[in-house]
């Protein structure tokens, strides 16, 4: 199938997906030409508009299409709560819960000086500028339980200290649906010290 | 993120890929905007060319961009042995071994009367014709092991038996390099019969 320069290209360029490994990105190219050209060009077209159109919100960092998120603009969103966030991802698997009205910072990463990730790549000045606001008065720091997570959270808190907010973090306990015995010790210590 | 319309549709058409859901696509668009907007420009591109430029080879059906593909225009393969394949990913992964030099023929599926796959969608007809252009003179039959692919290969020896052509099957047994404690019981029960 040396020929096949067309499908060659199609593979590699789905192998650039997180997660898709030479066989299978041979088994979706194979699959949408053979079932699903009109999934194929769907995809074309989604993919085009997305990385043509999809920006990030002026206020919040988070994608968009507009100047400003739909969140951002939500007037009935409660601005004294801002909650800081890694990714997108991040931020919609909480707007799913349904248990958050604030609004948020999206940093787009976090801190990891072994990759070159500073301050400045995920906009620190920019969330410490919109903490201080005046409107808002609580921070909720969502970033993730992970090493370069705590560390962002420790440096997002140390540098908001000293402006009168209350910072908070989210709970770490034991998850909804889990057995203690399959949970790590870790965390069933933190559900420990923070029982109530 | 209600107004992020452009980054559901991509979400929505990332799921039309084989073994992805929600989670992996969502992972996957945000990974493209975020870090890598020209893969998700070259994934568009190669997704539109090859949707419209590929298509089956007029002599054995595989996927190709010419009337007639590379290996079948290729005059230093025997044409005397015809291998019959399911599908391309089929008939590439015995390409790499670099142990056949024949010709093929790819049936782009496999007989299946519950999914009303029938001779006529795998081409059928067609095989038995190729096969009886006087060059042919042993079809090896490759479909997969599977119930599917065993009875594909039984209905083509049946349409083949009378026309003095010799018909193999790909050899079962265990594979290189696993250990037989960990091969099932009919593998190695046909490891046997086939012992040499």
């Amino acid at each position: 199938m040396a020929d096949n320069t067309s499908i060659e290209v199609l593979i590699q360029a789905l192998r650039r997906l997180p997660g898709v490994g030479v066989k299978s990105a041979s088994r979706m190219a194979f699959h949408l030409l053979q079932h699903d050209r009109p999934g194929a060009l769907a995809l074309s077209h989604a993919l085009k508009v997305a990385a043509d159109s999809v920006r990030h919100c002026e206020r919040c960092h988070t994608f968009t299409q507009d100047a400003v998120c739909a969140v951002c603009l939500d007037d009935r969103r409660d601005a004294s709560k801002l909650c800081v966030v890694e990714t997108p991802a991040d931020q919609s698997a909480i707007e799913r819960t349904g248990a958050y009205k604030g609004l948020y910072f999206v940093l787009m990463g976090k801190l990891n000086p072994l990759d070159g990730i500073g301050p400045k790549d995920i906009g620190l000045k920019k969330l410490f500028d919109r903490a201080c606001d005046g409107l808002v008065q609580e921070v909720i720091l969502a970033t993730n339980f992970t090493a370069e997570g705590e560390a962002t959270a420790h440096v997002i808190s140390e540098g908001l200290k000293a402006r009168g907010l209350q910072l908070t973090r989210l709970a770490r306990g034991v998850p909804v649906g889990s057995e203690l015995e399959y949970v790590d010790l870790g965390t069933i210590a933190h559900a420990l010290v923070d029982r109530r």
